[in-house]
């Protein structure tokens, strides 16, 4: 629910109380603290900054990994807010640090965030807890990628459980460091080859919850799906896109459909 | 309850089984496992060694860390005890091996100590097993506090469920080694500042279960804070008694009110 | 179960899968991951690696540790397995490699074992994954022990809850390596002296599940005895049987009595 009037009234609220006055706060949101959490552990599996965007629309932040190979695209509507005042601006966060702080909090519990742009700082409040955090300097965090380069042609896809995504990542996982990931008919066919034992997996497609046959295969790092595999929640149903010889996305839902987050993982270069 | 002869019976009937023998025990005493953690807990937190006091009253603990920053009183009266024989004596302890042996115990299971002064030595039964070990010199045990300069003047305080400790100190660990408590008009104010970040918490009177104004404000270590709150037990609602540049008294009952714990730690000088 | 029918049937299901035929394995073999797990783990106890003894009662597994002090005993009836083609066979076999594959797997899921003698590997197959691992070379794996070499005359006995064994472990390990067991008149004994400390824990031949009184008194090593007691699943009943200076047998059932696992344990020299 977007409502700016509940935001503003937060607003004073909180004015009301000297030191814990957020009036000059740029930007007030307020979301739950387990929302807060699934977006930071989405973030944290590839960057440990990154430049939190708000609009009209509410917070959107696109990351890149330090070696470019993988990308993030979070998006949480206005309406994944519990309140959200719509001011404008662009923030350089410490992931890790937030994670840190939100994790003091129960899931189900309201989490506000004041921006203060002059002063640079974000003060997070829980409860009766107010912590103040330095932001950084958007100009120091490495640029994101341009959104248009993130759209693929994919070949084909599925949709699975982040059950079954754990599933195929781990089992890889013990012998070899990518795996290959491929569409056949009626199937997504996972295979990894080490030095002496080999694993393979086969979804049929009508174990899938969703099946888009089409020419697909392409070998992953295994490290890059593994931490990504640890963001998703446990709950999320995984909507899988490759092709071949081209990147991986795997992108899932948040906040009750209010949000979404999306990885695009580049494909490594098959051995000869 | 305190009943000798309980007690007695319990020597005797030890005494029937050849190397069980307990008839020679200086002090015999029995108390169920969860009481017995707790008093180990709650000493462990400042000492690896302490004297154990035993008379007519029950059992008493007085001990100060390495540092002489902190010290611990722990009291037991007899009528903790499922048995207890009253007899007098004082003996020093290896509180973190005992603490191993207590913890091979289901919490709700009853323990008895029996002291052989003769021997220094200390016999922990618990049902079929036996542990017999040494005692130490309790000469050779740093000299706790006279507990008459253990009292201090306090301007205020507040009782506090136990969970509240552990959420200021979890929250001001993030940031800072010390914190400061403080007391406003009508609250509990806790500060702790980082070279960028800082965290306040304010607890509200109306939201505690006991508040006493008065002027108070000191800067406490949050080491010591940290291994203090780990020993406090989940369900205990915590007396604490702050004034300004004095210690901080940290008071809550045990053994269903028939034994307590109070930690007084120094303050620290606060940086100009 | 042994139905040679239903493993050919799984045979030839499998075979209309292109690379997932399994008509060319020697050995078929399918059971559920509870069962497999218990064998591994009271495997692993003593040994990394092992020969697997395929034959048409079932399989069976003999193997001693390194330093040859004690063997394990594993037989796993046909009846224990969901299908078993009864095909004979011996393979070396990675046991903690087959452990971590299992792991993967709920311990009620069926695991299809497939050994193709002829490329020396074993394909397990659980659910939708299918995984391959090399088996090793029998011949290079240190010899089993001959069985008629493990027939001890034991003094006595006594059959006692998997518990009891963790128990008497634990509270010996905080003292010592090695421990004592004796059968009193109407007891099992078990004693543990260190430097300081030493423990004893007296079962009453009446608290146990079986008792058969005898002339027995041995010192263990604890390391080995923990190891072992880690392996033996939480429900066993462990069947022990010791003499004078004689090794220790450990028994117990799994499989729901379809199976067997003994450990024989050489005594340690008493120090004079």
């Amino acid at each position: 629910m977007t409502n700016v009037n509940d935001a503003g009234s937060a607003v004073s609220g909180a004015g009301s109380n000297g030191e814990r006055n957020l009036s000059n706060a740029t930007i007030v949101a307020r979301v739950d603290a387990g929302t807060l959490s699934t977006v930071i552990d989405a973030l944290s599996a590839l960057v440990t900054e990154c430049r939190l965007e708000f609009d009209d629309d509410g917070l959107s932040v696109i990351a890149t990994d330090p070696a470019v190979v993988a990308s993030v695209n979070v998006d949480l509507a206005a309406g994944a807010f519990e309140t959200y005042d719509g001011a404008n601006g662009t923030f350089g966060l410490d992931v890790e640090r937030l994670g840190t702080i939100v994790g003091l909090a129960d899931r189900d519990r309201p989490v506000t965030l004041a921006v203060d742009a002059g002063t640079r700082h974000l003060r997070v409040g829980i409860g009766e807890l107010r912590y103040e955090m330095g932001l950084l300097d958007p100009e120091t965090i490495r640029s994101p990628p341009d959104p248009t380069e993130l759209r693929f042609e994919y070949g084909g896809g599925a949709v699975l459980p982040s059950a079954t995504v754990d599933r195929f990542v781990g089992a890889t996982d013990l012998v070899a460091n990518h795996l290959s990931i491929a569409l056949a008919d009626e199937a997504l066919r996972i295979e990894a080859d080490g030095d002496v034992d080999s694993v393979s997996l086969e979804f049929e497609a009508t174990d899938l919850q969703a099946f888009t046959p089409g020419e697909a295969r392409s070998l992953y790092s295994l490290e890059y799906l593994r931490d990504m595999s640890r963001a998703i929640p446990g709950d999320a149903a995984v909507d899988l896109r490759i092709g071949t010889e081209t990147p991986i996305s795997l992108g899932f839902e948040i906040a009750d459909g209010e949000g979404s987050v999306e990885y695009v993982l580049s494909p490594r270069i098959a051995r000869k």
